[in-house]
């Protein structure tokens, strides 16, 4: 049986809610599960079967797509309260591709499984809606990270990712690799680490090991513009 | 008035036309409207005003992003009874990013312009879902473009192409410049003419002014494996 406050939450962050009916609010609330994942564990992958749709309660996932070679290239990250229907591909008609979803920090998340859910998108117009509603919001997403891949200069990348993670943490120290930022961006290590070398040396960042600490936020910014 | 053709066309074309409503059906022939285009015209881009659904006729549209410095990246292209709803993306609430379209042959299409299509789309819940499964389904098709854009080595996107281009067109003389081939598939012209130039040696292809001829299908083919 769920808690209350994830009750609350699906009713929340389903904005078909209300357009349930009490079957269908009953057989949510019986089906639906929380789920705890550990950092850097897969959630989701090409073999995991369609595994349901996620909603996040706490942490932080990414999604990514990866080459036959294994790179990976971040298309976007899901934060408290976003709901990822892609790990649910199964039940939308359209979706041919494969994505992959890391937990990028210890993640809480109640989640319907694709059956169930499948179900309820089946009976109720507005469920099946809101899932492409939703796909076609990631869409977007997406597309906006293939602009800053393929038409950014990579200085301005690798200046965009440290200010956002800045913002989003309110913390000017970043603690990641040089590796590991290279997988986010979808670079090479070799590259990041050349270009924070050049960041460094223009007094943008202090570099030490595991962490990057932003000295000159507004100079860093304005490499983005 | 429509041509009693392109009725059929709508109808056969518009999953949801058996579920709207005899005013619904009168309203969007009477609003549909024909149109040509020639070849190399830009029928759609971030400045033209939101232009409506596109249903293509007859040739080949081609869906680009284009770069800051613009350089085009082709995400898809639209054939014979194709819909394009992503140039009506004013009445898709989550789509944020701008797309081109060019006609790539002389084209003829069927259009319903935005603000009829979103009454329609707003009152009926089949006509909604059509379009985001529509967006949904082009998702798709850009993840693929994507996955070769970033992750294919140069070789087998090149002969990837002309094998496409081959098979769609049923002829082996692909009628194209460098600078065009390197336009459709998002990359420099010298890339394309280096590239195109070992394919000659190898004997994969026969190369001519403004066409490529391909002269071993099977080895180019092989290349795309």
């Amino acid at each position: 049986m769920l808690e209350k406050s994830d009750l609350k939450l699906l009713m929340n962050s389903f904005p078909f809610w209300k357009q349930l009916t009490p079957e269908q609010k009953n057989h949510i609330e019986e089906k639906a599960f929380s789920k705890t994942y550990l950092k850097n564990t897969t959630l989701y992958n090409g073999d995991i079967e369609c595994l349901g749709v996620i909603l996040v309660k706490s942490g932080c996932l990414r999604v990514y797509m990866l080459s036959p070679d294994g790179r990976e290239i971040t298309l976007y990250r899901l934060y408290e309260s976003d709901i990822c229907v892609l790990s649910a591909s199964c039940i939308l008609q359209n979706i041919t591709f494969d994505i992959y979803i890391d937990a990028n920090t210890d993640c809480k998340t109640l989640q319907i499984n694709s059956t169930d859910f499948g179900k309820i998108a089946h009976e109720n117009a507005h469920v099946e809606l809101f899932a492409y509603k939703t796909a076609t919001d990631r869409f977007s997403k997406v597309m906006w990270a293939m602009e800053q891949i393929l038409f950014m200069s990579f200085d301005q990348r690798l200046a965009l990712f440290l200010i956002e993670e800045a913002d989003h943490s309110n913390n000017y120290i970043i603690k990641a690799t040089h590796e590991q930022i290279a997988k986010l961006i979808g670079s090479a290590r070799e590259v990041v680490t050349r270009m924070l070398k050049y960041f460094s040396e223009e007094g943008f960042v202090r570099l030490s090991r595991g962490q990057i600490e932003i000295i000159d936020y507004q100079k860093l910014k304005n490499l983005t513009k």
